[in-house]
């Protein structure tokens, strides 16, 4: 989608700095490499500034009309931010979403740890600016995973619901399709996101401060909080798990959820949880994100079938129409000659 | 042990507030359980004091001569938080310690989201108080489980360890034994705790600001970071899993220790990292932490079997003496007549 060329252009530079793997492959030896200083946190602030979208991802922002608010802060959700210290609870509906991305540690087996960190700090920015930009509260780091929050007091559920799904979709293409394609070529094993995603109504979702002094956050307790990070764990490699309340929460969602039982071939995996004496039964689905991205807007489907940002596509196509003829027979519903 | 009485007796007035199971025992009817209002932050504040150790654990404080810092803040380890916004990364030891709580959505099968809320906080709060006592810093709270840094600049890599261990045998003694005993009265499943711990040595952890802006922590990228996180999912219910790293940094720890692979039967379990082209295996073990909680100097075993606090069981011992004769014989080691 070329939305994080410019991320995966600083991977690629931090790479290139490692004094193991990089510098090795530059013919240099021991001591010339223990005098070069490995990867630094002013290059990484140089390569992907903390406030500012690189430009790819800045296109997608546009394309979006979108604009990220950075100046967040862990722990406290600036609709609950009341509930700090306040010996207060509130009920309040709220998306919980758990992203994990497995397998970096394998990282440590080629590079130096300063590169790992590198690494992981860049992917873990390209997380945090495509969540911001789609009003998404990041609410937790979890080592390069997030802990995300979708909605609050001015937002509907199901917007929130549909900008999570966004999201996920997203930077879940993103791990599979373009990290893969890099760590592939450095020779790096299996890198790949898990996601977990449910809804829990106001009734369902106390709001309030856990911990104690300042060793807290404002956080949910609810069991829609609790399953996501479960279905987080019932995830395949680079899939999205929902809850029920989600699958419900859009029209037409239902086209894009498949049972996770139906994946497992095991009917226990049906419902995520039950409560058999109230007859309640919790189904969580296979979410699938990459027919649900294909239908977005913002995305269109270039000839040989990978994705690319409508906009920009458009752009580069008139400038040689040529290339537009394979795409007007098969993407006709996206152009209007 | 006792040392988590009171804060089981919060949990217990927790549950009897409770409008959906602890009125109803009460014969309440349904309109007469809407005018309650359920369990509330005061009461919560009222029965476990956020900075205050209740009774039966500030006598394990007492016993063990420490005293609790209660002014930490999350994700800011004081002899790191200069790092915060300073685009430095620094090279120091630590012990990282995943504690996790499974099973605890199994509470909303019973109980309103409020009291699971006041449950969970309660617990939380025991091993906050516990960890700061033994001089932990906590630097997450991941829903009632926490991410725990053990050592710093002022503290030895071999008591760090020590403290880990500490820590993580008393509090699964209390989820194993205390707050078992306490849920199985109350009809609810199985909750046990699952901890994974290991050290990095300088070398081999970064310590730096990750995320952007106020969305951020000062944190550790360490392959030791990431097998204590992968260790905590090789555990066993109530199990904890320490690497070879903290296995060699205290005299006399192999008798607690044996590799993963023996209890799986799983040869392929031994060993958490590999790197074959280094010739690098590093051994994971479960570890033994209830025989290394009964030789630790403040614990006794009494005459049925049970772990006291040792300066506690000889004053109520001696208001008896009778009591002691079946221990004098037992226990011969802990007393001098």
């Amino acid at each position: 989608m070329k939305i994080y060329d410019d991320y995966l252009k600083a991977i690629r530079q931090t790479i290139a700095s490692d004094r193991q793997s990089g510098l090795a492959n530059k013919g240099l030896s021991f001591s010339e490499r223990e005098i070069q200083k490995g990867f630094d946190f002013k290059t990484l602030n140089e390569q992907v500034p903390e406030k500012r979208l690189l430009p790819s991802l800045a296109d997608f922002a546009n394309e979006l009309g979108l604009t990220p608010n950075f100046e967040q802060k862990l722990g406290m959700h600036p609709d609950f931010l009341h509930l700090k210290h306040s010996e207060s609870i509130e009920e309040h509906y709220i998306v919980s979403m758990f992203v994990d991305i497995k397998g970096s540690t394998n990282l440590f087996k080629k590079y130096e740890p300063r590169t790992v960190w590198g690494i992981t700090n860049t992917i873990q920015r390209a997380a945090i600016h495509t969540c911001l930009i789609l009003g998404g509260y990041v609410h937790r780091l979890q080592g390069d995973g997030l802990f995300v929050y979708f909605g609050g007091k001015e937002i509907a559920p199901d917007l929130a619901v549909k900008k999570a799904l966004q999201f996920s979709s997203v930077f879940t293409y993103f791990v599979k399709v373009d990290l893969r394609k890099l760590f592939d070529e450095q020779g790096i094993e299996k890198i790949f996101t898990r996601i977990g995603i449910d809804l829990g109504f106001d009734r369902d979702v106390i709001w309030g401060m856990a911990g104690i002094g300042e060793i807290s956050e404002v956080t949910t307790c609810s069991l829609h909080t609790s399953l996501a990070s479960k279905m987080q764990g019932s995830a395949t490699s680079n899939g999205i798990v929902i809850g029920d309340n989600v699958k419900n929460a859009i029209p037409n969602l239902t086209e894009y959820c498949s049972p996770v039982s139906a994946r497992t071939l095991n009917e226990g995996d049906r419902y995520i949880f039950r409560i058999p004496e109230n007859s309640f039964f919790y189904t969580q689905y296979d979410f699938a994100w990459e027919k649900f991205l294909k239908n977005q807007d913002f995305i269109v489907t270039d000839w040989s079938g990978d994705l690319k940002l409508k906009n920009q596509y458009l752009l580069i196509s008139h400038k040689n129409p040529a290339n537009l003829i394979p795409i007007a027979i098969k993407s006709k519903p996206y152009f209007d000659f």
